[in-house]
């Protein structure tokens, strides 16, 4: 039986056995993702970002132990991009989450990269439709790190849900139109901290400077996921903009560009390997980089030389 | 004149115009970036990251002063990747630079993006190449953020530096080994606030851990770079490492690394672009990402149509 079959027969340990090819040999697991793609489509895509220590891991914590009140089953996908400045943290904090672990109707699980964040997204887009093919109802995929990785969820995302807290300074002054562009949803959480009022008054402050027509206004919920406050609330909001973007079309229109950027990624690998093919390994490669670092030619003219006889053949 | 000759002849403004062509129209930038790739290779440079708030901007101005004393020239280019969390605020920043931007030795760029880091890093690393060759004796790269921007400027500087600043309370704790690996240089800004010493003896403890064999062990130097403290001992610290680059040959095998990413880079968009006039544009890729939605295909099976014929040919 193919591992797809036992993971739509509910078989867990087949489940983290795909995971892992698609994070270490992702060719290989390509089979096993064509027979499980028309499986998936029915889980809600939730992304999760905002700075380190502003209690993601908490938040989807509770979020997932309400949602098992409610029978749903809930799969978490915990990206740690390996940064200098975050490797790591994720599984030191996945530790709270042991009373989910043991869960039948939840499947937790972190993934890594090796340098290449292009390649950590595609393998959460792969994780997240093995999860939502094995009758997952939602799916959070939760990232560290203030950078480009929350570029990198609203790719994968139907809902974005940016969180903050009370207490990071001038940092508020730094968010800027961008996060308005990207949060379906802000959580200020450690909301029973001092000045959680003012950063809730300055993020609405800044949704009203938005001036372009706008469908869906992100609201901001206060939340302190320690204590369990505020978490029904935030289901209720997760609920709600589900429910916008399924109604305004915009669930759709959000699938159809990750699906657009997938297939253009497997495009692009599918060329790289034909060139190393062609150009026999990195040998050809490493020649016309020598000739470029003694300045024989510049980078251009030793791409155009690599490309040419590539393209006519 | 072509832009490139302007530029040799010391032209600031065919400079600042060949940078906008290559953030904007990076096609066009080509023919006057290969007329002066022969005139690139002599400047050191340095790439500066750390967290937001950790005094990047202040320490690169007064690094340039003291360059300026000796009569060296100095290229800044302050990348901004437009995330969400740190939108707009180097340029901010930049305002304390004022009274270097008259300095007609020194050149201050600010560069950004519109979503793709990859676009960016090939674009800052044009940048530097125009600067170079304009006869800059040190380029600067500064990024805010803390996310994939740290990976992106490993690939794009000769030595690197790391900042950090006392009072980030757990964060040193996820510092791993991944910035051991980056950091050349770790400089403790800030370093009269309490805790400079423990934030110092905890990466003096970490690299104490680091067992493989290396060659180069990186300094952690305490600085006040808003009091000019600790700035002529970081210089030192920045022109040893350009000796241990050149003798060691790591600064032949850093750059060889830069410029095959470069290539490469260069090839898979010449790939893109014929692929797109291949297919007629993005008409045949929305007609099968339709099919994918669908779930009439799966996304490997899209990819593979799309790809199939094109190799073909």
């Amino acid at each position: 039986m193919t591992l797809a079959n036992r993971i739509l027969t509910g078989d867990r340990r087949a489940l983290a056995r795909l995971i892992t090819i698609v994070e270490n040999q992702p060719t290989e697991a390509i089979p096993n993702l064509q027979l499980l793609y028309p499986h998936t489509g029915k889980a809600l895509v939730i992304g999760i970002t905002g700075p380190p220590g502003s209690g993601k891991s908490t938040l989807v914590d509770k979020l997932a132990k309400k949602l098992r009140q409610q029978k749903k089953t809930v799969g978490i996908i915990a990206v740690d991009p390996t940064s200098p400045f975050t490797g790591g943290a994720i599984l030191g904090d996945r530790i709270r989450m042991q009373d989910l672990a043991t869960d039948p109707g939840v499947y937790i699980r972190s993934m890594g990269t090796r340098g290449s964040l292009g390649g950590l997204a595609k393998a959460a887009h792969s994780a997240i439709e093995i999860l939502d093919a094995a009758g997952m109802d939602y799916v959070f995929v939760e990232t560290v790190g203030v950078g480009q990785s929350e570029v990198d969820i609203v790719g994968i995302a139907d809902t974005t849900m940016v969180t903050l807290v009370p207490g990071l300074g001038d940092d508020i002054q730094t968010i800027k139109a961008g996060v308005l562009e990207i949060a379906d949803i802000f959580v200020v959480n450690k909301a029973d901290r001092p000045g959680a009022d003012q950063v809730k008054m300055q993020l609405e402050m800044m949704l009203d400077l938005n001036t372009k027509e706008i469908k869906w206004r992100p609201p901001v919920l206060p939340t302190v996921a320690n204590a369990g406050e505020g978490i029904a609330d935030l289901l209720q909001g997760i609920k709600k903009h589900y429910r916008y973007l399924h109604d305004s079309g915009e669930l759709r229109a959000r699938r159809k560009a990750r699906y657009k950027a997938e297939i253009m990624a497997i495009v692009e690998e599918g060329l790289r390997d034909r060139l190393l093919t062609f150009w026999a390994g990195e040998g050809k490669i490493n020649t016309v980089v020598e000739e470029v670092i003694a300045q024989e030619k510049d980078p251009y003219t030793a791409a155009f030389e690599l490309l040419g006889p590539f393209l006519a053949k």
